[in-house]
C-alpha cells in the first residue's frame, strides 16, 4: 500500500455565493491526498514556494500524509488560482492563474515514490505526466486526470500518456472533447481502445459513471443542502476512488471499482460542505463510512414488490 | 387499476444529427400512455383535429390503450410541433408550434376517466390542469409536469395546481426555477411544503432524481450508444413512472417508488432509441423487465469487499 500523486500544490482564491476566502490551501495534489489519506499512505509530488509554510505542512502532515515529495523551491512562488462560481455553483470563472514554481517543473521522484503500488497523474501537462508515469513503472494501477486546455494543445501527447494508464478520471464534455464523439458511452469505448481499462466521467452535481471493459456503474452526487465551495471536488473524488484502490493492497476487481466510487463521492461531498481544504482535513473515517451506507441506502432497489 | 392522463396529444416535425420526420405522431399524453401501456389500463384525455385519423388512433389501440376520451373537434387542427436537436441532442430548439384545437380546450372528462385510481397532469396550462384534478376527486395517487412557460407566466397558478397532486415531476432547472432556489435538494424540500410528498426531478442523460419526506434516491440514465431522437423521453419516464404504480393496485410504498423509478428510466431509454413512438409502440414487457434488471445490476454496490 502506497501510494503516489503528481499535481499542483497550490494557493486558491475563492468566491461562492457562500462566502470567499482570499488565500487558502488547494491544489489537486493537495485535495486528492487528504482525501485519499484515509485509506492509505499517500504521497503528494510537486513544487511549492517559499511562501508555503509550515502552517501549510501542518495540514497535510496531520492527515500523516508523506511530504518528502514536496520540493521548496528556493526564492520562488507557489501556483496561484483566483476564481469565482455564479448562484447555480456549477461553472467556475478563472479570474487569474499564476504558475509559479509550476512552469520550471521537473519531476525527480524519490526512491519512495516511484515504488508506489498506485499512481495518480493529476491534471498537469501531459509530458510531465509521461515522465512521472515513466519513473513509477511498478505501479499496478494507475490513473490520470486532465483538463480542457490540453486537449486544445497537446492532443497527442495527452493521447500517449492516457495510452499508459489504466483508468482516465475526467469531466464527461472532456471525455467527449478528446474523442470527438457526442455519445458518452461511445466516447468512453473510444478511451478504452487507446489503452485504459476503467473510464470514470465526473458530472459534477450529478455524480459520476464508470465504464470499464464490459461493466456500466453510476452514482449521483449525494444529495446536500449546503455546499459551499466546489473547489477540488473533482481532485477529492479521484483521492477517494484511489486511495481506497490502493488501501485494498490487491488487484482490483469490479466489485472494488464501484465501492471506489462509492468511496470518491463521498470525499468530494465532504469537500464541497465548506471551503478548499477545511471540512476533509478535520474529516473522520467513521463519517466517512456513515455516509458510505447512505449512499448504498440511497441508490438501492429491490427486483421485486414488497410483500 | 385505471390511469388517466390529460396532455398533448399531437404532430411532431423533428431533425436531429441522426434523421428527421416531417410529421410524426407524438405529444404529451401519447408518449406518457404507451410507456404505462405496458404495466396497467390507460386512458389520455385531450383534443385533436380532423388530421387526426385512424392511421395514429391505430398505434394507440395497438397498445389497448382506451382512446374514447380523445375528443375528435370538426375541422380542426391537431396540435403541432417543429423543433430540432444539435450535435449532443440535450437541447431541442423549437422551430414552430401550433396549439390548434388545443386553444380551445376544455376538459370535460368521461366518468369512466373521472374514475381513475391514478391520474397525471402533464405539460399543459396549469388552470386546464386543475379543471382535470377537480374531476378525478377519487385518484389514490396523482402527478403533475409542467414547463418554464407557466412558471414565468402563470406562477401562482402552477402553485395551486402542485398543491393539488401527490407528485411533481418535472427537469431539474424548473424546480429551481420554480422555488428561486439553486440547491436541488432546497428547492425539493420548498415544492413539498406546496403539498406533494414526492418530487422527480429529470436529469435528461444524467438521469431522475426522487425526494420524498426523508428520502433520497437517484438513478442515471440507462446507457445507450444509440440515442437518435429525445423527443418525448420525460413523457416516457413519466409514463413507466405512474404506470408502474397505478399497476400495483394499492398504494405505493418507498420500495414502489424506487422501482417506479427505474421503469421510468427504462421506458424512457426505449423511447429516444428511434424516433417518436416507433421504439415503443413494437416493444414487448420482456424487453422492458430485461432492461430493468440490468439497470439494476448497474447501480448496485455492495457493502464489504469481495472474498
Amino acid at each position: 500500500m502506497a501510494l503516489t500523486v503528481v499535481g499542483s500544490i497550490a494557493f486558491d482564491a475563492v468566491k461562492t455565493p457562500f462566502g470567499e476566502r482570499e488565500r487558502m490551501l488547494g491544489g489537486a495534489a493537495v485535495h486528492f491526498s487528504l482525501a485519499a489519506s484515509f485509506f492509505t499512505e499517500v504521497r503528494p509530488v510537486g513544487p511549492v514556494g517559499e511562501d508555503f509554510g509550515p502552517e501549510q505542512f501542518a495540514v497535510l502532515e496531520g492527515r500523516e500524509i508523506l511530504t518528502d515529495d514536496i520540493e521548496r523551491v528556493a526564492g520562488g512562488k507557489s501556483f496561484f488560482w483566483r476564481g469565482r462560481y455564479e448562484f447555480d455553483l456549477n461553472v467556475a470563472h478563472t479570474e487569474d492563474t499564476q504558475l509559479g514554481v509550476f512552469g520550471e517543473f521537473e519531476p525527480k521522484l524519490s526512491a519512495a515514490a516511484q515504488a508506489a503500488d498506485t499512481l495518480f497523474l493529476a491534471n498537469i501537462q501531459p509530458d510531465l505526466q509521461r515522465q512521472v508515469r515513466s519513473q513509477c513503472g511498478g505501479a499496478r494501477f494507475s490513473g490520470l486526470d486532465s483538463m480542457n486546455l490540453w486537449i486544445e494543445t497537446a492532443k497527442d501527447s495527452l493521447q500517449a500518456a492516457i495510452a499508459e494508464v489504466d483508468c482516465l478520471v475526467v469531466n464527461d464534455a472532456e471525455i467527449r472533447m478528446l474523442t470527438g464523439e457526442s455519445n458518452l458511452a461511445r466516447a468512453a469505448r473510444a478511451v478504452m481502445e487507446l489503452g485504459p481499462r476503467a473510464v470514470v466521467a465526473k458530472q459534477g452535481e450529478y455524480g459520476a459513471a464508470l465504464f470499464t471493459g464490459d461493466g456500466f456503474f453510476a452514482l449521483p452526487g449525494f444529495p446536500l443542502e449546503d455546499v459551499r465551495d466546489p473547489t477540488g471536488a473533482g481532485d477529492s473524488f479521484a483521492g477517494g476512488f484511489f486511495g481506497y484502490l490502493d488501501g485494498l493492497g490487491r488487484e482490483a476487481d469490479d466489485s472494488d471499482l464501484r465501492r471506489a466510487m462509492g468511496y470518491g463521492t463521498v470525499l468530494a461531498s465532504f469537500n464541497v460542505e465548506e471551503f478548499g481544504t477545511e471540512r476533509v482535513a478535520r474529516l473522520s473515517r467513521e463519517e466517512i463510512d456513515e455516509r458510505f451506507e447512505a449512499l448504498r441506502a440511497m441508490t438501492q432497489f429491490e427486483p421485486l414488490p414488497a410483500a
